[in-house]
């Protein structure tokens, strides 16, 4: 946001040569703090300065060092240690997504430790799936000296995912995640995909092999979700490091990811051929674009056994995005087809203000569908708390 | 709905050894009833249950029983048969889709009753327009036997288009119907037309043959209808039959139709260059793809006099849909380029309810405009019947 | 509307033979006056005839002629000249589209009067940038002979170009306008540009070369902003005389333009890639594809520091238009990449309802932000006048 009204990127602490007096940068925020009014991160920040730091007064410029000092003081108390954090925002888990080559060594440290908390990993394979990823085929050789599997054939590099699941499994881990540009998938036939698999391995695949590469591997992640019992979530949409500059200078997630138009009909139909109709596969889908919601995953969701509608994403995590989510899902995929509430945050003191903001807006709804004679109250009372973290709980087997 | 949480065909009595027993079907329905919250049928079975049934209670787990058995005892009576139900909810008239070799018997023995209820045909060709519909070969010599036409030539299939309408006219039909994957149109010459038939007609058509075809026959049916004023009406953009098991096993129409992206602007193009600005054409629209309401059907139908605009179809055709269809097409397309309300249910007994959530939602949707002051009182009392049914009467010609 | 509802163009004054009488044609307005229920036409000539006219009475058919007459009186009246309504209005700007080629005598007049009022030209290049456009071959030489410039090369082109803009900013224009039938932009080298402008400069251009061309020139025209400051403008999406027998008949702008669905995170990415990062460039976009707004739009406008998004245009310069359009954007572009309200009606009188219609309906925004505990009150009071005009004057260098 602030990028986007001219402020540099040094001049909140980014890159080479940036300002690194964290005091001047907190000015720089409360200095341009007007513009994020109507936004769902001025209601966060609202939010966690008000309620889990106690400061009383609206963040500006003339609060800012007032502010930035009280944050501070408040970091340095035992009870704004993370895990004092978690307790007292009553937080049931917390599920991270990891890499298929991490060792998961946090998570070992978490559960050997005092702490009653819960985190769990979730398997992100994109990095051994996408062929253009960063790093792919020193990440494709590491996956196969990790699970020791010979991930040169296609049914060894399958096995290698297999044996990760397992790993991740046995250290808590309920659900997968993949991050793709579209949501298509495919079903090759076995031998088409071991020669696809070869072009892919030898690093002579074309982007349209990229393509069809990443559309089998969700397929075949679906399979071994019907054996496993991983919840497999699909993220699809998203053009990554849209602006060149900002991408070689910055690097990635510097708020250059743009949506675009994402299909799900033909797309899923491959995969949803293959494995939709099993009940043992639960897939949460999430999207960026909202003409999809009454139009594709409502429709799809309300049919299929296996989907699941996930809760509204990224820029849609927020007071519009979710009554709309509601008002374009509910009466054709009803409540029980969505996953319930969860954030993707990084931001640990904006967990209370994001399921407060998710709370309020379901039950307006379903107050709205109350006042309006389409539910009845005690149905909306059963509701709430399933939106809230029933459905959540069950979706993904916590 | 129920499939979609793993509930299985057979327990809701389709496919082979499906439950036979009535009573456990419904228990099962009534077990899981709770999963249409928040959904259209959720309000049209209630309304049903209540007002042309009289039940008082909620249909749960508990009252499904008793509610089976009320159901059962009012079926039996003199008031609850058909025509009864016809006068009791008011219904002026009813049509049905019926297929082009349909020899419409049906709609002769009501007309010939002491009836006095209204039952029209509606000329649906899909099956002798559609190369990919199943049987098509064997429709289309039925097709040439039942007119006497050549169906050989280009001209002599039109003919016999001609003449079953003329047929369905006599018969009382007001309107034609068509369901086509997409809205294309096409408007060949004479000659490529002749091309394109004996190919469609020798069978060794492509998949795009096809959908030329289908769009070719959109502007030919539209000619059609300025001669002989049967009413065009245009079902675009369902993916018909979107889970292989599931068609195999259980047939069509078994909730696995799924809405697409659709567009008008250059798909209608053809058609209406032909005949667009022909006053005689009524021409009316229906669409799954809501994304077009504003910035596609609107435009056109508050252009072209012979466009109408659908009420909400099928998945939209419920509280947020209508609500939606009127704030997106009214700024543009004003009220009396929508067709009023119709809806296409299947279910006797849901009509009421169908229209009685139409004349809520329209009735709201004019109070907004006359507390915002965007329109006066009496215009809204004025519009009220027409949305309710003045525009349907005359769209239709009823 | 009305040739919608099938009254010809001939009886609405347009076309061969077409009615004279002014009163006559009143009438047929006043007639089907109902047309227009709902529709922002309706609000702007309700408002111009009570606030602007005086007139009391809702125009029908009764009051067709008593209206005719008044409106006729008052016209004869001094202070219902431009210039007075402009004053009475309280207009401090107006802009106006002017062609490449334009003398812009009309300026001059217009500043060398005694009159204290502002407009300004703003450059609209199409005629001689798209090779689609009606006498294209003549206007490039005209464009050479004006300029001075040999526009037989790319650099002279583009130099030609240059000039005019020059000349354009010395009479006060402070804007570009491009209107395109996509948002597609390119950014070729320059011997791939020379080489397609060779092409095009003769005639040999194919569709496919015009596209290509004219997203170069969206390029071109951003770099030339970032030189002399004028603010660019992009209108994307309609497909203009949709149909060729209006067309034929009466020529353009006869309500046959439809919108189309426009994509702008690919399009637009070469020009952004090119200088979508550097702060003098301003970039106004406008769609009449609502789907974007939330997709697409905002998210870019959110990041990139040279985007600032136009108000709702067109089809959609409406109260539900408007509304759609701030709970689209406002979450993820903020209010201060919007660019304020400006309307481009080309009808004095319905000015004034124009920008009553864009205040209210903000404020309606501000307020439901206010109490649903979105935005403070002291906020609100502070963003209405930026919105109203602040943020329009700055966008556009008033």
């Amino acid at each position: 946001m602030m990028v986007s009204q001219g402020i540099s990127f040094e001049a909140l602490g980014i890159g080479k040569g940036a300002e690194r007096d964290r005091r001047k940068i907190w000015r720089t925020f409360a200095e341009h703090y007007h513009l994020y009014r109507g936004t769902p991160s001025r209601l966060w920040v609202d939010h966690a300065l008000s309620v889990v730091f106690g400061i009383p007064q609206r963040l500006s410029v003339e609060t800012a060092d007032d502010t930035f000092d009280a944050i501070n003081e408040k970091l340095l108390q035992d009870d704004y240690r993370p895990r004092a954090l978690y307790d007292r925002f009553g937080i049931e888990v917390i599920a991270t997504t990891d890499g298929a080559l991490d060792d998961l060594k946090w998570h070992d440290e978490a559960r050997q430790s005092d702490w009653s908390g819960r985190v769990v990993p979730t398997y992100r394979p994109d990095a051994v799936t996408d062929p253009e990823f960063e790093g792919f085929a020193e990440n494709l050789i590491r996956f196969g000296e990790i699970t020791g599997c010979d991930t040169s054939s296609w049914t060894g590099y399958l096995e290698a995912h297999r044996t990760r699941r397992k790993f991740f499994l046995s250290k808590g881990a309920t659900a997968t995640d993949h991050g793709h540009p579209t949501a298509l998938t495919a079903d090759l036939t076995s031998s088409e995909a071991e020669t696809l698999w070869r072009r892919i391995n030898s690093g002579d695949a074309t982007a349209a092999d990229a393509e069809v590469f990443r559309a089998q591997m969700l397929t075949e992640f679906a399979r071994m979700s019907c054996e496993d019992g991983l919840v497999m979530q699909l993220h699809a949409g998203s053009h990554r490091n849209h602006n060149d500059h900002v991408f070689g200078a910055y690097g990635r997630d510097r708020g250059f990811d743009i949506p675009r138009r994402t299909g799900f009909v033909e797309e899923l139909r491959p995969l949803l051929n293959a494995v939709g109709m099993d009940t043992r596969l639960t897939l949460v889908l999430f999207t960026l674009d909202e003409s999809t919601y009454a139009r594709e995953l409502a429709p799809l969701a309300g049919a299929y056994p296996s989907l699941r509608l996930g809760p509204p994403w990224w820029f849609h995590d927020s007071f519009e995005g979710m009554r709309r989510f509601r008002e374009a899902t509910t009466e054709t995929a009803g409540f029980f087809n969505t996953a319930g509430f969860n954030d993707d945050t990084r931001a640990l003191c904006s967990i209370p203000a994001r399921h407060d903001v998710a709370r309020r807006c379901d039950c307006a709804y379903l107050a709205e569908l109350v006042t309006t004679h389409r539910l009845d109250e005690d149905e909306a009372f059963a509701l709430a708390p399933l939106l809230a973290n029933g459905l959540a709980r069950e979706t993904y087997k916590l």
